[in-house]
């Protein structure tokens, strides 16, 4: 072996030393979930210099120690902060192979496996959803799935924009709930579309759509003169939670003749389980799914899907013909670079074979169950202690709730939320900066809420009940 | 350590001898570049069935050695197939470490470390550019960064797009070579502009965009009504590896007010060197660049940089003000999920920092003129080779050449070529097939063209000459 090479072996045995104790320190409650610094001081304590001459690659080892230590510690059973969390050992084996093969997916040839494991995996999500013959591909994010999802179905309604734009005439608009994620709106911004073209559909108390509603607003674009043609039903909004209906919604989109996006981005591991798949039920009548991975199946950032339903829409809508790539003697149906706004794209298939292999159909079932079953404890354990409420009626594994502080307790309406609105905010920048808890908050009917999310098993019910004690003792 | 995480633990260990050995083989000459499977046979060497019943982490060991036999070796030195190659013992540390500390790259809070050390890896790329205070952001790839900046320029001169959308007076047209990457087309697409939208400017002999060229199709746009706005020049053509003159290119754009967008996602590394940084000359002019360092850096997939240069500009362009995830009380420079087309992001910004504190300026300044040295090397052995031919001038680090077999030897004007063309194909495909060279091909002045990438510094001239060698054979 050469000299690099033994200093190569050496680093990588000492990487899997830093990956144990990594796993150790997630089991370990006296563990802070963050070491917390401000910026300014975060910067001091890394060394941000970047040197003429390079100090090897001892030094890059120091770093790693340095990341480990700063970073935010998301495998921890204390942060509830993100609609990801824990860790899959699998997983991550499946990120360090990508890494170690480093190739990209454009063609068959340059990434065999990465091919036709995607392939694989596409399916199986496909079948959970009801796509029997799906054309799909894997995004850096749900909000790039959306945004294909968007011009997929842009191509199908207005299929002269590839080629020479949009038209005066074509008035495109699209539909999502008020509380669906901003790529949808963002989407109609990239497409020309503009942001007002992105129409806002009212809520239910649960913060679902309301099938009616977006029925009376389809109604009043044409009658205005406008051409609507995606709708995006939400299912695991991003604050609440919530799953819009799908099969109503489905009957709106039918009637209209509209394109039928579920961004499932967060909730389509809902699928997964016996018990809770009915929240997504007609989700075989969609057009398309956005359905990420590395959120409630717990996989490592990113693995999203973007999965169409008829074979063949993605490639028209997306393709360019590139033949220094694509060559004419190859296998169209294994060079995946066609269907996806990538050309160069990191292989984010195999993790998710790795780990469905490991854990099976039973096991993330079990996991899922285990997550609802989380955010209802927590619920439980809210409801129960004097000056916490929850905001809303709720569904999915997201729990939003307030904290009126016991100076306050006899505060009522407007006051009273303002005071729960000021708590909120004071006492998760505290619990953040000590490290205690990572907890979100988001601003939800009026004042910011509390939103804790179930994603991680090693989370217990002590560890809920710790967080509620930590936000009344401030 | 509970059980799991014993497992886990192992694993890793696991995966570290793994890594060794997988980079012993890559210093092999007699392993093959591809152990090479047609698609159903590959399908039947894995194990594709994702099972009901989960069958633990021993199972995804198997799965990572099956994936590291039949995948490409793109470390191998006899892979000159894609824009990329060879491998970065810093940069895969990165990687792990990134899958480890797994986390999201929207807010300061979620990703302390990723946060600054990707503003500083920005910066220090910036100031090889020219960008004093550059607003930047790493993209999955240099499409979405091409996207990002043609997003970005739109903004800039229609203004009212982001919430309006296109109006039928706007008429947006851009501009990059006949050779640039199919991304900006595709931009052309996505942004409702359609293909038709992208005007190609012709190429010299090089493969260079002529600026006079340019300057007229600007002004024919112009006198047809159109709104040109956005210029792309490309430094390391995909095909070619030619670099659009930029400081000449500059003097039309700043001549007409256009957005003057460098696609450096391959050639952007020259800057690096000394000696090859002429061929950016006038970087610092333009208003945005794309820069991967995955590409010459040797850095792991996907690391691409998207560089503007008026601080303000992404942002604005992008942001959609989501209020749950970006606070009003967090450090808005800060959060870099606003300067983004993506919400959840992955961070690519480690490997790129362990990579530069364990290379140096220096160690990169020589890698890349090791790299230009090495094509020079090829184009050399090529030139003195009976029956072979370089195609057009070249620069940079691609080499394009033709091989005429003996049989044809006499073949001359459109024989010869047709001759060269089949030659290409037959060959290149069956080195890919046996595994011994994995050396693409594009259509270049009417035929099949072999195209090498220098990319490893480990491929010697040996290697170089075995591959011409293994072309005159067949």
């Amino acid at each position: 072996m050469t000299e690099t090479l033994i200093d190569a072996v050496a680093l990588f045995q000492e990487a899997a030393q830093l990956a144990a104790s990594t796993l150790e320190r997630f089991a370990d409650r006296e563990e802070p979930v963050v070491h917390y610094l401000e910026p300014e001081a975060l910067k001091q304590a890394l060394d941000l210099e970047l040197p003429r001459q390079g100090r090897g690659l001892d030094e890059a080892m120091e770093l790693a120690k340095k990341t480990l230590h700063y970073s935010v510690a998301t495998g921890h059973p204390r942060f509830l902060n993100q609609l990801f969390g824990g860790y899959d050992p699998a997983g991550l084996l499946g990120e360090w192979i990508t890494a170690l093969t480093n190739t990209s997916m454009y063609t068959y040839e340059a990434a065999p496996v990465g091919t036709v494991v995607e392939l694989a995996v596409l399916q199986k999500l496909a079948d959970f959803v009801g796509f029997e013959d799906c054309e799909g591909v894997l995004a850096p994010g749900g909000s790039l799935a959306n945004l294909m999802a968007a011009i997929a179905a842009r191509h199908v309604h207005f299929p002269h924009v590839k080629q020479h734009g949009l038209r005066a005439d074509d008035r495109p608009v699209l539909f999502c709930s008020a509380e669906a994620h901003y790529s949808i709106k963002r989407a109609a911004m990239v497409l020309g579309i503009g942001t007002d073209g992105c129409v806002q559909v009212p809520v239910d108390e649960v913060g679902r759509m309301i099938p009616a509603e977006l029925e009376r607003l389809i109604e009043e674009a044409k009658a205005a003169g406008q051409n609507p043609f995606f709708v995006c039903a939400t299912t695991g909004a991003t604050v609440t939670g919530a799953f819009d209906p799908v099969d109503a919604i489905a009957d709106v989109t039918e009637r209209h003749g509209l394109w039928l996006h579920i961004d499932g981005s967060y909730g389509g591991s809902a699928l997964l389980s016996e018990a809770h798949r009915h929240l997504l039920r007609g989700s075989d009548r969609a057009d398309s799914m956005t359905w990420n991975p590395h959120k409630m199946m717990g996989l490592p950032l990113a693995c999203a899907a973007l999965l169409t339903k008829k074979r063949g829409t993605l490639t028209k809508s997306m393709a360019m013909n590139a033949e220094y790539l694509f060559h004419e003697d190859s296998e169209p149906e294994y060079d995946l670079g066609d269907r996806s706004l990538q050309c160069g794209r990191r292989v984010d298939a195999l993790k998710l074979w790795f780990s469905w292999q490991a854990t099976g159909d039973e096991g993330f079932e079990q996991r899922i169950d285990d997550l609802f079953d989380q955010a209802e404890s927590l619920r439980g354990l809210v409801r129960e202690r004097k000056g916490f409420r929850l905001i809303r009626n709720q569904e999915g594994t997201n729990v939003c709730f307030r904290y009126l502080p016991h100076a306050h307790r006899n505060a009522v309406g407007e006051e009273r939320v303002r005071r729960e609105h000021e708590a909120t905010l004071r006492i998760r920048r505290e619990m953040a900066r000590e490290g205690s808890f990572l907890v979100n908050y988001a601003q939800l009917d009026g004042a910011a809420t509390f939103r804790a999310v179930a994603s991680n098993l090693e989370t217990t019910t002590d560890d809920l009940s710790a967080m509620l004690d930590r936000i009344e003792a401030e």
